[in-house]
């Protein structure tokens, strides 16, 4: 009946009498956990020696379709994990939340690994930094893949998801990983594991996972190791404060509970539809997962005046939510993971009601639908009111993990932002304004203290995402007692599993260690004209220098009255020789442009395609009348994406004048056909 | 005789007994240091309520200008810092990269503030992420100054250059500082901060100075405050294991002595430029600041048949080198900053020749130039060699700090590889070799062990900076053992103090908060023209829609013939037909981009002086003959620089056609003149 961890290559089942895991509404027993027996020194060997060459030897691209891949597999499971979830006490909604919201975070990062990371192994970080006057020594940020493995240490709210938004960033940036789910949902877990682990789809040695305690695993980790946690800040300090971390530095990144705030605008009365988006939205927060979201709004910041509006409409609400076994029709709320779970928010109630009065209370016993209040961990949505919040740190330090919100008043917006701040950090605060002036003042007033803000407002109702869904694009983390950390936040996630390098050297070094061609490097004269060369022909480095041609006043005055822009700046030799820039008449920079492109054009069919688009387009020079232009075409970097016939080529496009001085330069992209 | 601190705005003297700071060289008493009577608690206080709002209200161009007045300002005071300087062992060599050194800092980062960050207080950070179908829910992360105090805990190398590397992104983040310099060397540091406070330069309580202790103050930090530490790994783990990081999640950046490495490549034997610039370039990380630099080489890795070689060549050159007092003339290396530690080094020596034997031993007492071996911490140029590297753990971790070196050989690029990652984390690595494949192997192999890499070979030697030189423009700082922590990297250091959060709302409100008119946010027809507008008097949102043009095939031969380009998409109906993008003849892209600008372009004189570049150009639907294209102009964001006659103006720019389908969007950039 222990649920197996998977383990060096091998599902183990511990011999040891593990923890009973129980179904959240009936008590039922599920299976129980211990990892006693598992060795996690070898298991970190494994995942460094077996996995981690294996997708290092991968490219972005091949690593972001192996993550969609998976994410079709976990697909064909939908049923068994819906099952398993409802177990947990999740509602079908909630439910989405957690299995499909999991699964889509794998196609997101699988597009953007396709669309914003290069087709290669090692990622190259901003741009080329000038070093010295000359050119010849050049500096370029990298970062490659970390060569150890990623413990990720996930919460009990969202056994699916919390495993997979770490999950993609990690094998995205080419680095195996050990899942170490919560006990109390850990069975949900392990059948997603064995889903993706049965699929053959993920190399041997990628993905580990520990049901149960990580024992002695702490003890074993190298300055390559990273570790995530996502739960309690008290568990967060305890596991922060072994001494590999501060001895090997290893990173621990923590996403911890905070007293999340939502803000009522003073422009959003009871007639204003920002009004009834509030109302709907607080209701749905804590609704949602029964309330235990690390997202969940906790403190709820509307106008004095509004307050007996904003919680009438509340109670009305909240009253009418069915509360029950998921699994039966009508119940719009689960219970809780567990009676422990049900006990810890009942205590935290007690202790905000010291300085808070209860406006409804969910925490007396009641009958649920379809199931008893003994064996489940069934609470009702539960609200308090706290009249001098300003004067009061019980109300933004202790949080009840649960369906269970605190409305308290301001005066001024200045109030209403001291107010977020009280928290001292989460991960998330919205605001429902229509008003321009108030967004922008909260926006900035709690930056600092806040990862996240949704503003929500009648101009985005209809598509918001709301305040508690983090998104992977966006970043999921915040400060202080939201534990100081970063999650997803699209690319940025995939960094954290690598390491950043400084390369310094010459624009040669820099070219070889890119494939990204850097001016000073070598230029190798084309055989053949590029327009002739098939993506797989071209390589980087490859020039072609043009023919040159004279610029007459008379191409100038032509183009003017041939396309109509005819500014003064080439068409009137006074006007124009007033001009601080000019200082006479001058070309059309798309003059330039479209003689640069007649100068390196090749016209005939060949496997260049189309030229798809342009960038960092900068006019250097003016080139005047009887200027003698002249083009130079470097190959700068080629991008083939997968299953495509087609190969991305960036050249570097420089025009100079009959003196060799620069005019324009610019990025040219063009679509070539690779070789059949 | 007790240095004084400055403390909530006032010079503060310690009336307790201090510890004296001595002369390197000759053992005399300069100053005594202690911070008791110090109020940590109120400094914070100050800097948070005095100093925070102050430069928080500054856009980062103030702040760079800020930076730039206060580099000219200490530059005025050079001598008097030099001379300082000469009192902690410093030669004039090791003072201009410190004193020097730290003032180019703050005139990069000046340069980097004005060029990469725009002209408001806070950041936009990375791009608008498409959150919904719909496009009326979008993200977009944005990133403000922390509301704290940055506390930066240096080393005694570098008693100017490490306060300015770490003060320059402080500020320009709008973050004030306290400084608490090591004791050793803190006279030099009271010294620069002295003038920078008095030339009212920077806004009060944005720089204290601590000299001596930090007392309690770490029992005040909160979730807004960052730590940042420069030295030993063991001092770091000692501040890093107060409860305060775990409990508020406070910032602890650590940037530790590493054991570097230098690789020699096989390619490099003793004919070759790569060698003499190896050995000329060890000689120099040996004896400049007497090998006290923490990006110091301590590792030697050379091809086993070479090890000879390099021995007597170093033997060589580093038996010339004249030690002694650093104001004597001829002198090349002058002492270690503390009798304590040379006790120190040579102590390390001793532990590192238990499995290494010294080949040339500089920690026997001798006769220091112009200075009495008694009173002066002078140590000479110590060289060790290990047979066996792969086997011996000692020497990859136990590190003299000082001009101490160990020689290891290498049979395969794969052994250096792993002996260079055998330090578990550096700072720094440099790889001396002309050979490509080398270069490729080595940068992909150490990446993820080494926070730089300098590669020097022929090609770059005469610019390069070095191996031991740490740039603003390029990461400081390293995994591991060097502490996990990164330094400058440009504008990556100034996020370090600012705080990123996600925004995500309707195209309006990202448009509100980031100033940046994004797509689908509020267009603002024009009253007038607007090549008719000052950049003061544009808005952002401000649009234009053109009249419309056909597009003919008349026009389309007329601009191939004219131009010149006359690829086979626009000419041959044919050869068009067969392509797989256009499927029939299509108009060239620029003559699309040049009607554009004959339709939105007003001729005569006005505020627009030019249009200087464009950017990320898209063509994404061919324009066939006979196809009717009208332009929409946006203002998207302006940035007018400080001190200047004009301003920049970024307009979105689409191009549509009869049916209203977009052929290419893109962005242009101009220059308006302001109102006079």
């Amino acid at each position: 009946m222990n649920l197996q961890s998977y383990a060096s290559g091998h599902w183990f089942t511990s011999t040891a009498k593990g923890n009973a895991i129980r179904d959240a509404s009936s008590g039922e027993n599920i299976a129980e956990v211990t990892s006693d027996g598992l060795d996690f020194k070898a298991m970190l060997a494994y995942g460094r020696d077996v996995g981690g060459p294996k997708l290092r030897a991968m490219t972005f691209h091949e690593r972001a379709i192996m993550l969609k891949e998976v994410a079709l597999k976990l697909g064909e499971f939908k049923d068994a994990l819906y099952a398993a979830s409802y177990q947990t006490g999740a509602t079908k909604a909630d439910t989405w939340i957690d299995v499909d919201g999991g699964i889509q975070t794998f196609f997101v990062y699988s597009s953007k690994g396709r669309k914003e990371m290069p087709n290669q192994p090692w990622y190259v970080d901003g741009d080329v930094e000038q070093l010295s006057r000359g050119g010849s020594f050049l500096g370029q940020h990298i970062m490659v893949p970390r060569q150890g493995v990623a413990l990720h240490i996930n919460a009990f709210n969202f056994p699916v998801w919390g495993m997979m938004e770490k999950l993609a960033p990690t094998l995205l940036a080419g680095m195996p990983a050990i899942i170490k789910p919560a006990s109390a949902t850990a069975h949900l877990t392990e059948m997603a594991v064995r889903y993706m682990t049965d699929s053959g789809i993920l190399p041997e040695g990628t993905l580990q996972l520990i049901c149960g305690r990580t024992g002695d695993l702490f003890d074993h980790l190298t300055c390559q190791d990273v570790v995530t946690f996502t739960g309690s800040a008290n568990t967060a300090r305890h596991l922060q404060a072994h001494p590999v971390f501060a001895e090997k530095s290893v990173p621990f990144l923590a996403e911890c509970d905070s007293l999340n705030a939502t803000i009522l605008g003073e422009d959003a009365g009871p007639d204003t539809p920002e009004f009834d988006l509030f109302i709907r939205e607080i209701v749905r927060e804590m609704t949602s997962k029964a309330g235990q979201k690390c997202t969940a709004i906790r403190r709820i910041i509307v106008p004095a005046k509004s307050v007996g509006t904003v919680q009438e409409a509340l109670k009305a609400k909240l009253e009418n939510i069915t509360v029950g076994d998921p699994r039966i029709k009508g119940v719009r709320m689960g219970p809780l993971a567990s009676l422990a779970q049900r006990n810890e928010v009942i205590e935290r109630v007690q202790e905000l009601a010291s300085c808070a009065d209860i406006s409804l209370d969910g925490t007396k016993p009641f009958e649920p639908m379809g199931a008893n209040y003994g064996a489940g961990a069934f609470v009702k949505p539960t609200l308090l009111f706290c009249d001098a919040p300003l004067d009061n740190e019980t109300i933004h330090s202790v949080e009840a993990f649960g369906p269970v919100v605190t409305i308290m008043p301001y005066d001024t917006v200045a109030d209403a932002i001291t107010l977020a701040n009280m928290g001292e950090g989460s991960l998330v605060a919205s605001l429902f304004s229509h008003d321009p002036d108030v967004v922008f003042e909260v926006a900035m007033g709690i930056g600092a203290y806040h990862g996240r803000l949704v503003v929500i407002d009648r101009s985005s109702a209809e598509e918001s995402t709301g305040h508690g869904s983090p998104l992977p694009h966006m970043k999921h983390g915040g400060p202080g007692r939201a534990g100081g950390g970063e999650e997803q936040g699209g690319i940025r996630a995939v960094k954290h599993f690598m390491q950043r390098m400084a390369v310094q050297g010459s624009p040669d070094v820099l070219t070889n260690i890119t494939r990204k061609w850097v001016s000073g490097a070598a230029e190798q004269t084309m055989d053949a004209h590029p327009f002739r060369k098939s993506f797989d022909e071209i390589k980087v480095g490859d020039t072609l220098i043009t023919k040159s041609r004279t610029v007459s006043l008379e191409d100038i005055e032509h183009f003017a009255n041939f396309t109509g822009d005819t500014f003064y700046a080439h068409m009137d030799e006074v006007a124009a020789a007033a001009n601080p820039i000019f200082g006479g008449r001058v070309a059309h920079g798309y003059l330039l442009l479209s003689f640069a492109a007649g100068l390196f054009v090749d016209p005939a069919p060949g496997p260049v395609l189309a030229n798809v688009g342009l960038n960092d387009l900068k006019f250097t020079k003016p080139v005047y009348p009887g200027d003698v232009i002249q083009v130079r075409l470097v190959c700068k970097q080629r991008t083939a994406r997968m299953n495509e016939d087609f190969g991305e080529v960036r050249w570097d496009v420089t025009v100079t004048n009959q003196l060799g001085e620069e005019c324009a330069n610019y990025e040219l992209l063009t679509h070539n056909e690779r070789v059949q």
